[in-house]
């Protein structure tokens, strides 16, 4: 049992509300428990210069916390004129993600822009903002289909990623914030609906792990990315409950 | 008749959801129609420079409105690495409005952050910025007072902000996006609960106003302000429906 | 009586000096009192991105300080690497006032950029500016006609702009520093020669203003700006006095 | 037999040449086939703000490119004013894994800066950079306990890292920038002498990856950074060939 | 003859203005025929960090020019968010040719900060910088000394600059900008009253130059920069005409 | 006889090693004694904007400092976020000299990057780079004759810097860090093959220095400048040792 009562392999609550705000082509509100981040998906007539009459589109992601999502109060990264290391590493690791499930060529040359704003943070935002952005994306899809601008589906598969690490010895599913910071090893992994992994980062936060553990990691990482890919389907009405 | 159907000195419909994040000792949804603003309110114990050794607090404000909290997508100030001058002026604005109403020496030596976030936009950002900023203020007060920290109640009055324009020729309150985007005169208005100004902000944006349009401007402004700090002792609970 | 001498509502000694460096298209020294503003007026012949293939024009203005114009040095924004939230909200200031009395269209697919540079500080540098750069635009506009590129003439009307406040409960005109200093409030006005209002910008330093105060202020502004257009208008020998 | 004829479990040439510049306490240039990355370790009498009074010291590390140690020039990020995404999550990647064998207290209240500039880029340069850092932290240890200033040894293990990746269906070990840019998965790992893991980031390029390529790689890595820990026991003389 | 009507060995028609604005502890305009450059010198009551605690004071300039100073106009440096390189080396040489005449030790442990912008560019601002601010300089002293904080008189010398090239085969004196666009090769001399050189710096700008010119170009800097220090004297009232 | 056993007009050992990374167009590693010096000589086919059109090419340098490259570390301009005025004058002097010795219109639409990085430095950086960057730009040239591209030989001369100083009185050809530090005056010269002078710039870092001393001093840097003439000959193998 967990301090918050939960299982070793339980995920926290999960919610995915779509339709957030109003002016996105996917907007998506995700908690994993107190977690909340907003997911927006943009679609821009317009690639970035690498991809400039390649005849195939672009999928970027950008990621930001409000100053007081935390604990204590962050300084704002627009007022201090840059993004810290670890933001961007978290947008790089969204856009590669996002960009593991979709066909460019089919999205046609435009970008895709995916803005995922952590108004609550407890652990867990960059593997709920995978999570939720793959709906808005989802929803942008399928507004492109309705507008009649798609030659076919540009999403191959659905991704979503949780957090697993080892807790006093034990590893556990989807670390809030007071777990991730008492773990020994911290991981993130990002799979795909059909069971392919797309990232894989395991750090020992404390004593180095062995192969073992790794397994065990990766087995509670499997399971509750299962559960997570039905919840998507759930809330895009691909499945019914 | 107005394009959604407001009489010329209609507010939109209010929200001011208090407790909508839980970190924050004060946070405040407000919505002034489809505009909403995540107002946070931070106590940090301690002052900028120019205020150290006076005993005396300090109240600030930042502002920031995610990328896609507009019809079209904006870059993000963190990802340009500067904040443009509209959200300087803006910020500037709201700290100046809320350091009206605070007496500063009974804060004690401490800053009250107010970190207002745009999470939708649809005209009058700054003005729901600072009418939701004072119930999160307020609550951060009280959270002051709980910890048995505060000498005296640090706000002297209630602080609220509308926006007042002109459009086709007629003077109207509390202007959507639609309406601010073909407005000649746009105005801007803080006061105090007990009436007085805090803050006039008049602009030509077509051809130039009279005195008669700024008196009708002011006496829309202000019969709207009264509203609104009705609506915050409500949500305060300081006064009943 | 003020501590210099003058009447609640007579203006500081004025002086507008034509050609004051020679590479400007305009070159104008405009003294209030001790306040010193050097407004040049530059043509350029391309526009922003959001004015091209419009036909029409823009006029833009930036705003500096030497860094020992004022009492205390303050840091060079050049060398710190960033305008201030002041400079920015005053050049905003100052680009929408001159805005106001052009006709873009008449201006044709060119940029006037007018540059106001404070040497000397006493005060109201802001309004000062607005009065000298509508001046040097004038200059601007003349030469554009002498080159024949012109197919109308493009200011609609003259614009100028003062300050006045409440110091210890009498409303003046034309605060100098230490008035600004000790002021309750503060208000900058811009109007037209025909009288027109194109800002009004009031804020309560202290105590919040009332209506009445407001209308006083603002009786004040109108017969300034009034004998400002009146020195315009001698400077650029339109009248003779 | 791969396109630079090694076997699939072969590591490129390898080099680690101690002193290689003569300032700092600890200067090693390492080669991984064409790869070359210069590792300075720098000792400083002090510490970041989060360690200060703590009795404890810290490592840290910053990567940096030459321009033109690639094929193709980049611009040089002096020159741009920030660091790119990847450099950031490089550096950040060095700076955990040399932490990761530090005893921090034993260190005294100092800080190790680890720079690690590459000169010539032919993949491989986070995992060249680690297993470089390592020994010339080791030799910036070794000075700083003849100077007398230790209480303890600080280091706990040796450290290496190694990539790992799919290239054309088949498991490889330390690939070069040809084999890098055409693999489907690319994974990174970093572990100690002891067979502990460090880190593990795994990257698919292309298609998901599957736990059994996970496994292979993961064999492959560790039998790479056996003989990585080897040669760095050569390099220090604390083993002989 | 020369296209203005100067000889080779002629300086173009010289103004030192004290007291040229009022704040500022020394505030001298210095005129070298068209280039006009208003010199500041602040005196601030602490010391950079390489000072700190070593009873001494330091002596260091900034350079700005005016957008609208040059025949085009050149974007804002403090817009543009960084100084060009020819501004810091302007700025670089500005600080060592005025610390060259200081005793620093004399000053205390207070900074010097010398302002130099141009209102009027027209070849050869840096050398005017210099004569000019050693008069500010100078005033700034004089109202230390007035002060009763000096100990000792903290100058020990006088220092002034100017350019001379070799134009059309010619070598000249004290060149504007139509002779520095088309000379050969450009040199600055600084040199204190006394003879002394403090620098040279001289640059082919087509043609290499020889020995013998470099020659006769420091001969004829050196009777110039005798007049400009008899100028100085005479504007100072150490001497009379 | 100096501290390191040198005459006064000796050079230190000088080595200028060809081929040293293997991507760049040019690519040399200078050594004036211990300081190291790698110039890289990068070809680009397009022109900055003012060449654009021109028909002719552009020659353009960067210099950098790895952070220990010096006795205490630096900090990296990098994460700083910007170049110092130093490295900015250096590179803009480097740019110059390299510039005086090329036809750009035999260069074609190109442009020619030569990034100088210290490896080590023991003063001298910035003539050793000049010396360097001269062979690493002659092997790019060699390298675009072979292309076929060239209409004719783009060297009119070669080009060769060295340090000059009075040291403890007497005047000393290449200053190694220790002289630097406690020289009276410093002096660069930059000369072509020919003999003719490209660049001098001489300081005076405590006493001035005298015409004579200036004299004394450019005879030192003529005989210097012609052994490394002498030098770089062989190592482009142009003449035998």
């Amino acid at each position: 049992m967990r301090a918050d009562g939960r299982r070793a392999d339980e995920l926290r609550p999960l919610r995915l509300v779509r339709h957030f705000t109003k002016h996105a082509e996917g907007s998506v509100l995700v908690c994993f428990g107190d977690t909340q981040v907003l997911c927006t998906a943009s679609v821009e007539d317009k690639v970035p210069p690498h991809r400039r009459g390649s005849g195939g589109g672009w999928v970027t992601a950008e990621y930001g916390m409000l100053p007081r999502a935390t604990h204590t109060r962050s300084d704002r990264e627009a007022a201090k004129g840059k993004q810290s290391g670890r933001t961007q590493e978290i947008q790089r690791l969204i856009g590669r993600s996002l960009r593991a499930v979709f066909d460019l060529e089919a999205l046609g040359e435009r970008t895709l822009h995916l803005d995922c704003d952590v108004l609550q943070a407890d652990g867990g935002t960059r593997t709920a903002a995978i999570t939720g952005a793959y709906v808005a994306a989802y929803d942008a899809c399928t507004w492109l289909k309705q507008q009649g601008v798609l030659s076919a589906w540009p999403l191959r598969d659905a991704v979503a990623a949780i957090s697993v690490g080892v807790v006093q010895g034990q590893p556990v599913l989807d670390l809030n914030y007071a777990e991730d910071s008492q773990c020994d090893t911290d991981m993130n992994v990002v799979m795909t609906a059909a069971g392919g992994m797309i990232e894989v980062q395991g750090t020992a936060e404390g004593a180095p792990f062995s192969r073992g553990e790794l397994q065990a990691l990766l087995d509670l990482a499997q399971a509750g990315i299962g559960q997570l890919v039905q919840a998507q389907e759930l809330a895009l009405e691909l499945r019914h409950a």
